[in-house]
């Protein structure tokens, strides 16, 4: 099944083409996954080999503004600064527009500005495709559900399904080939005194994007295929640490999670490590600090840093401890 | 069943309490695996969940010299060094002694002389269990076959099982509960060109014992459920890559076995990490290498330190990338 083929599904054919006002324009945070998304069962359509469960950082993402014109090309600004057109970037998001316009009969300036520290492993992607989905909704008028739009936006990039709200989300695996019951949605459960501490251990690209990772633990891991169960557990576990707010449960949970994730990757061949020197200094940094009675977790996505769960009690001790931390206060 | 069961089956109740000769004296080497012993079937028989397969390091290990005395208790000198009585070394050789002599009736003087570096992260005690056994066995003439003696040896520690020969040995994994089908065997292929070199990253003691960590490993990770299949995956290749001397697929899958059962450790709860920030430095060294086109891989015990894997005629490009290795000839 294709990508154009789910567009039909949502909009039964009647893809609108005339704006209904003149700009479109919404913001999406970029979130952090508790349950990790890796592997998929659908590389067309991003459907992944599990759920997953994310919390958003609600001040971190993208605000996209949308407005037509005549160019004959998208023009695409970030951060102020308008993209070459032949970049990676501008390619990835026309032919994700393509998809609403198969005969390429209207294009957008789109003006992206990212409050995500760039090389911080902040998925930026997820942010960029659900605020890229939302404005065209917007700018559109297709007054579609969220529920939709998480479909949508999980064309574009998987992650970017649980990007279309704040708070905990999760993202479900869904059994049908088109994908239709593979989407994200808002839990209930908010957590005030929760926090996330996002510590930079190391810039640069990644010697292998995610999506090829992924990809290599799904095919050649023999670990991996022990990975559902994990995350069938987790899940589990995490709903429940959620309603209980037990801290030492979620954290302890996030952080296995995560680690299971690079074992998946490191028992891959060739092995992908995302470990740095950094990197393994500051989980034994972690492990002794937890040692030694303090509350602290981590989780690491497919990058370097690590990002520290903790409660607002501890933030004084966290900063003593990793003054290179930039916290960030997940509820209001 | 217990190990004095599995004694009585090897001596059919016979066993010996005279001395054959005034001195047992025996050698055995130490070695690396290349396909990991991790997981036990049997904790008090030291019976693993799957086979592995190693390569002996000939001239390193340990010298072990036996003679009844008449003191009271057992005195061993590890080289040259009286222990203390108390010494976890002691204890523990001492209760492996009473499984021979029930009514504790004996004692013996026992002279150790290891020359393994301590703190490479090399098995010491895989080596000191089978020179001991084959010294008892030098002692009172049992006229043991190493078959034997490698079941008596693996009692003291798995990995023991392997030290009773030169070169590469494979582990069979058995299935009887009483593990009379679980020991080593020699194999036959010969590699005169492979070789070994240990850079030792780091010293001290290790944060978690081989032992809690596999008993951990089998205990809290989900993705060691599909360690088993990794091994007779591994297995298999590893034989035919001795057979055919094929360097880059016995190199790789060494690498990749002991990069599994890593994963299992780091996916595991608590997390057990033998990484160090130089361990996961040196890995990314080795890639590095390997991306330009010199044939090197690792392997990693439980320790942080690395053992590389090369062929002799890359010698001099090695030492000039790592100038503190010391290397080893497998084979005259």
């Amino acid at each position: 099944m294709k990508k154009s083929d789910v567009i039909q599904l949502i909009f039964h054919n009647k893809l609108p083409v005339e704006p209904a006002r003149e700009k479109g324009l919404a913001f999406a945070p970029t979130n952090i996954a508790l349950c990790k998304y890796w592997g998929k069962r659908d590389s067309e359509l991003n459907l992944p080999m599990t759920g997953s469960l994310s919390i958003a950082l609600p001040d971190k993402g993208a605000l996209t503004s949308l407005m037509l014109h005549d160019n004959g090309c998208d023009v695409i600004t970030l951060n102020g600064k308008e993209l070459p057109g032949d970049s990676a970037f501008v390619l990835r998001t026309t032919q994700f527009l393509d998809l609403f316009r198969p005969e390429r009969k209207w294009f957008l300036k789109i003006d992206i500005n990212m409050n995500i520290p760039v090389a911080a492993g902040l998925a930026s992607s997820a942010a960029g495709f659900a605020s890229l989905v939302s404005a065209l909704n917007d700018l559109f008028g297709w007054k579609l559900s969220r529920r939709e739009l998480s479909i949508l936006a999980r064309l574009g990039s998987g992650s970017a399904s649980r990007s279309l709200w704040t708070g905990f989300v999760e993202w479900h695996a869904g059994v049908q080939a088109d994908g239709m019951d593979c989407y994200a949605e808002q839990l209930k459960d908010e957590w005030p005194g929760l926090m996330i501490g996002i510590v930079s251990v190391a810039e640069g690209e990644k010697p292998v994007s995610s999506r090829e990772a992924m990809q290599r633990s799904v095919d050649t891991s023999t670990l991996y295929t022990a990975w559902p169960r994990k995350v069938a557990r987790d899940l589990v576990i995490l709903r429940q640490a959620l309603h209980v707010k037990n801290f030492s449960l979620l954290g302890g949970t996030a952080e296995s999670n995560a680690l299971n994730m690079h074992a998946t990757m490191i028992s891959s061949w060739p092995p992908v490590c995302y470990f740095l020197p950094e990197t393994i200094a500051m989980m034994h940094k972690v492990w002794d600090l937890r040692r030694s009675g303090l509350e602290i977790y981590f989780t690491q996505d497919a990058g370097p840093n690590l990002k520290l769960l903790f409660l607002e009690n501890d933030k004084d001790k966290i900063f003593e401890h990793f003054p290179q931390v930039e916290m960030i206060q997940l509820f209001e």
